[in-house]
């Protein structure tokens, strides 16, 4: 039985507080946060606190903490014994450097409020700075997750510059085709095929393989053609940006 | 019965052969192909021909070969009686002006060579110059097909645009993504769930209010972090050019 403490009442707070609750190998101890009304959501069952003088012993401490405020909090942790570690993509190791038995704890995923998701397949990023303390964190990760991976601090850094591209970006450029859909009366669904089709496919081609279109033929005619039609500045500057990146992608290698 | 003649031996060509050929409704009389060797991979239980003076009697005639092709093998078409389309997504319906009874099936989805493809999933595009037509074509795609549209030429410009939005430019992200995780010893499969994730994310929700991430939070620290992270100068323009136009999309209706 893994006793964790989670610290932090936000989208990852929550998403962790569920999977560990209802893992009969978890034992959720409690919940902390600045923000009284944010523990309200966690319900009456569970031990809770806005007070850090007040927190429960237990393995792991995790900070479910926005990125600015990890350093600050792990700061006011001076009594806990256990393991302190972050959630964090972007944020060094060191940053819980106050704490001998520090580590990540990091989920790659996109987690929005009101969508549930299944822990199973998401992979969870572990380092920590003591061998001991990764074999706690691999043991509790195992419970929740069948794909675990050990990740040095540069290489997180790196995973979650990595994943801004293929989650944040994706999503916009989405948006884009939503916008555009919107503009000429067509349902933004019809694209749904096409969207799932590509995120898809790059599990059997690399998406160096996979790419297909104007750009990748160097149709220098129809890019133009294309250019011309977006009439709004960012959508037509997006437009050539990746144009020409996919053209000098391929070019290179041709 | 349904019959069908495709002119053209590419990606689209193959599938809709495979899918035609398939269904006991569709009769398919005849692959065309100026390409001999091409043809071959059709096998031997079709007729196939690369004289256009030698194209059989059918209902529809499909020009899947590319948009800079569409008019002038249209013009070769001079005796042929039945109902000629082409599959382009950014082809107006008036290339095919030498032919009174015209019209527009474009499958809006990604081909690639070796990829199977579910049919029923996939939207099919639908114009025709003469209402009778249409229902032909209404006819034939819905035998593969569960989702059929009426789109204009006008329309099908715009979707065609989208579609390189959330196609073509996604998977550069994707390379992007999977350029990154080679540089840091990174298997590019560990991005795969949140890339799925992300495409699925957007059945429930809007890509609008979908989005995460330091741009949509107009987290300039982190923003700039990256982008002195990013060595390579075509991706940091991309990055800098998506994160800016997230946060106006988000500034803007804040």
């Amino acid at each position: 039985m893994v006793r964790v403490v989670i610290i932090g009442s936000g989208n990852v707070a929550k998403h962790l507080f569920n999977v560990f609750s209802a893992n009969e190998a978890i034992k959720m101890v409690q919940m902390v946060s600045r923000n009284k009304n944010a523990l309200k959501n966690f319900g009456a069952r569970i031990n809770s606190t806005t007070n850090f003088s007040k927190i429960k012993e237990a393995d792991i401490y995790i900070l479910a903490v926005s990125d600015d405020a990890i350093k600050s909090v792990s700061n006011q942790l001076t009594e806990v014994k256990g393991l302190v570690v972050h959630t964090s993509g972007s944020t060094a190791l060191e940053a819980l450097s106050n704490h001998k038995r520090r580590g990540v704890f990091y989920p790659l995923q996109t987690f929005s409020p009101n969508q549930v998701i299944d822990f199973k397949n998401i992979p969870i990023c572990l380092e920590a700075q003591e061998n001991p303390d990764l074999k706690l964190l691999q043991s509790l990760a195992k419970k929740i997750s069948d794909t675990i991976y050990n990740i040095s601090s540069e290489q997180r850094k790196a995973l979650h510059l990595a994943a801004i591209f293929v989650n944040n970006f994706t999503n916009h450029l989405y948006h884009i085709g939503n916008t555009i859909c919107e503009e000429n009366n067509l349902p933004f669904g019809i694209l749904n095929p096409l969207i799932k089709e590509t995120s898809i496919k790059i599990e059997k081609l690399s998406p160096y393989e996979a790419q297909t279109g104007p750009a990748r033929r160097n149709d220098v005619k129809t890019i133009n053609t294309h250019l011309e039609q977006l009439k709004d500045f960012e959508e037509k500057e997006i437009y050539a940006v990746l144009s020409r990146s996919i053209q000098n992608t391929y070019g290179k290698k041709l």
